[in-house]
């Protein structure tokens, strides 16, 4: 077993997991006792019955989200189930908790069946400020977010966009740093789940539900996306395709390009993998554009290893791992993003709060580089910047 | 505004709440990133996929707890709603950690259908070591509880059985007190909702499931029960009564007593209100028997408030709230309850477990007197001495 394993079970065993629960008001005697407890306590309830959103207020709803999954896709490792996840979602409440001061509750539930998760979703909602949906698999999770945007709080799929928000900034210093410009990248994304598809309408400039997609008018987005799945290319009329690949592959693809992933990549300026591990082969980089950036973001191995895709020609390389250089990691987004949602008491997180964050967290590196293209986790107030950019949108609309 | 309730709205406001969440294992850099996130924490998942049980190990779950209500039966204040009961529950959620060490998060829910609670409860039951129902109403909490008894982690019923456990530890010490032994008690209880049934069952020594209910052999019982509720006297065969109420009444009531609390109260022994705010009157008190016991548990109004009582001639008085002295509160039992539940790693808390926990409770009292028939929450080490007693039970069955 890898260090890194051996290390990280050690230190999951010692301390039993990585969050706990602190008193924010310590009762000391009776009297505090009276207060947060009975009968002081039916005063805030009282409060709350003559006006619901002082839940916000008076307890610790206002500052606190849920991180939610239904464990069928998480991290590489696929459908583990909910018992398996809970470690990677803990280990998210931690950052939301530690890099943005939110406080946060892991919860991994029983039920892969969308309406029972929509049901879930919204049954729990009047306890949090906002739902943080992690690995939960395509395609339902497109179905269980678009059925949950009315519901009062915000809940926000991060394996779709936190993914998307954080490439598409990558990638933006990418092309600066390759002395291409962005808006004629032509892009092989690698996987066709949540992520894959996602980031194919984020760098697109697209804004989708369900089965219809539509340009977002004035959006820097690339000029072309090849989105690849294991069936190859998606393009309009392709078999084999879901109702969310189909309504990608109509504006992505331009050529109508057919072929396995080794076909497709001849010459493509940039490959996103958003798959599984080692899907890509050094042959496969070496027949890319000259100055070709490879993002492997498969976790916990990614589709080719960095040190193998620089030795096959790369010139810009990144995964999602913490332990290499440029970690493209939606940890980098999703902390900030709930800044804003718990700070502002937000109820949607538009597309274009989406876009002001990938703006944000690519102009905090002023000077890219081939192995810094993205600030990493302890960019000092990373969180505090991204929210503050979102509030913004927030109040100017 | 009483002032307490001003003072703790007050602190509700300033804090935004009473508990907070805490990194056990704070993230210093990109090496501890690694081990608690991405690629580490795959190690966790992986180990947990083999071994579901070892998610209680390598997570919070093994030491966390889940407090839910649907809000339907909020301390005295009746149905008022998730958001207006996350107050309470972030009460018990901050008791629970405080006077137990045990992390708990409060959740409140988006529906009061029987069917769908009970499968949000099991939908969440990965989450956590096990489950604290409160506030929710009677008759729907029995069917509840009953439906949750196999789901692999305690689901415990506070409004019932921590009640009934206090109660019956503070009526065994005050029984010692005005010198009547506890077997011969004629007792009436006001309230035939969750807690008053409970009570009941608890007192008369019941095992019950739904519509029936047995005598525990060799269970220390009281002589005489009689249950009230708002149409009079509980008696087997009487209209207006729920199945659970039924259940109850063909052991209760042995002499078929028929007739409003003022009747029925005439004579009694003890009374204990679990009902709502100044049902019984000073009248009401000087008809019972010399030395009476007067529990008036509703909160925050009691039943009748405890120096009225003693005008009236009772010699013990006791109530749910911590501004005055025998505070009767399931917050005495339910804290060492969880904690022999995460200690033990429990699957169910049996009627023994329940037995044990309230002989525990009283016997902490070595001399009872009127002002002093039952351990405050300051008591120190109170849970530990439930939990302790609770986990004894355990190993010997």
């Amino acid at each position: 077993m890898e260090d890194v394993y051996k290390d990280a079970l050690a230190i999951h065993k010692k301390y039993k997991g990585k969050i706990k629960i602190e008193p924010v008001f310590p009762i000391k005697n009776k009297h505090d006792l009276s207060l947060i407890y009975t009968p002081g306590v039916a005063q805030a309830s009282r409060q709350i019955l003559k006006n619901k959103q002082d839940s916000f207020n008076l307890t610790w709803r206002g500052r606190t989200i849920a991180v939610i999954s239904d464990g069928s896709a998480v991290l590489g490792l696929g459908n583990i189930g909910p018992e398996a996840a809970l470690p990677v979602m803990e280990g998210k409440a931690l950052l939301l908790k530690q890099f943005a001061g939110v406080d946060a509750v892991p919860i991994v539930i029983n039920t892969q069946n969308p309406s029972e998760v929509i049901q879930f979703v919204k049954n729990i909602a009047p306890s949090f400020a906002g739902i943080n949906l992690e690995d939960i698999a395509a395609p339902t999770c497109f179905q269980i977010e678009e059925a949950l945007q009315d519901i009062g709080i915000p809940v926000f799929h991060d394996d779709q966009h936190g993914t998307a928000i954080v490439v598409a900034a990558a990638l933006k210093n990418a092309a600066k740093v390759v002395g291409k410009p962005y808006g004629s990248l032509r892009v092989v994304i690698l996987g066709a789940g949540a992520a894959g598809l996602a980031t194919a309408r984020m760098l697109l400039g697209l804004n989708c539900s369900a089965d219809r997609c539509e340009i977002i008018p004035g959006h820097s987005a690339v000029k072309d996306v090849i989105v690849v799945d294991k069936n190859g290319a998606l393009y309009s009329g392709r078999e084999n395709q879901n109702i969310y690949k189909q309504a990608v592959s109509g504006i992505s693809n331009k050529q109508k390009v057919r072929g396995s992933l080794s076909e497709v990549i001849k010459g493509a300026d940039a490959v996103i993998g958003l798959s599984g591990p080692n899907l890509i082969n050094k042959g496969m980089v070496k027949s890319m554009a000259k100055k070709a950036i490879v993002f492997a973001m498969a976790n916990p191995i990614p589709e080719i290893m960095p040190d193998d895709a620089r030795k096959a020609g790369a010139k810009i390389v990144a995964s999602g791992r913490s332990d290499f250089p440029n970690q493209i990691n939606n940890s980098l987004a999703f902390p900030g993003i709930f800044l804003a949602v718990t700070k502002g008491r937000l109820t949607k997180i538009t597309q274009e709060m989406k876009d002001t964050a990938s703006k944000t967290l690519a102009n905090l590196v002023t000077k890219p580089s081939p192995s810094n293209i993205i600030p990493d986790m302890f960019y000092p107030r990373l969180a505090e910047h991204i929210a503050q950019a979102i509030l913004k949108v927030k109040t100017n609309t």
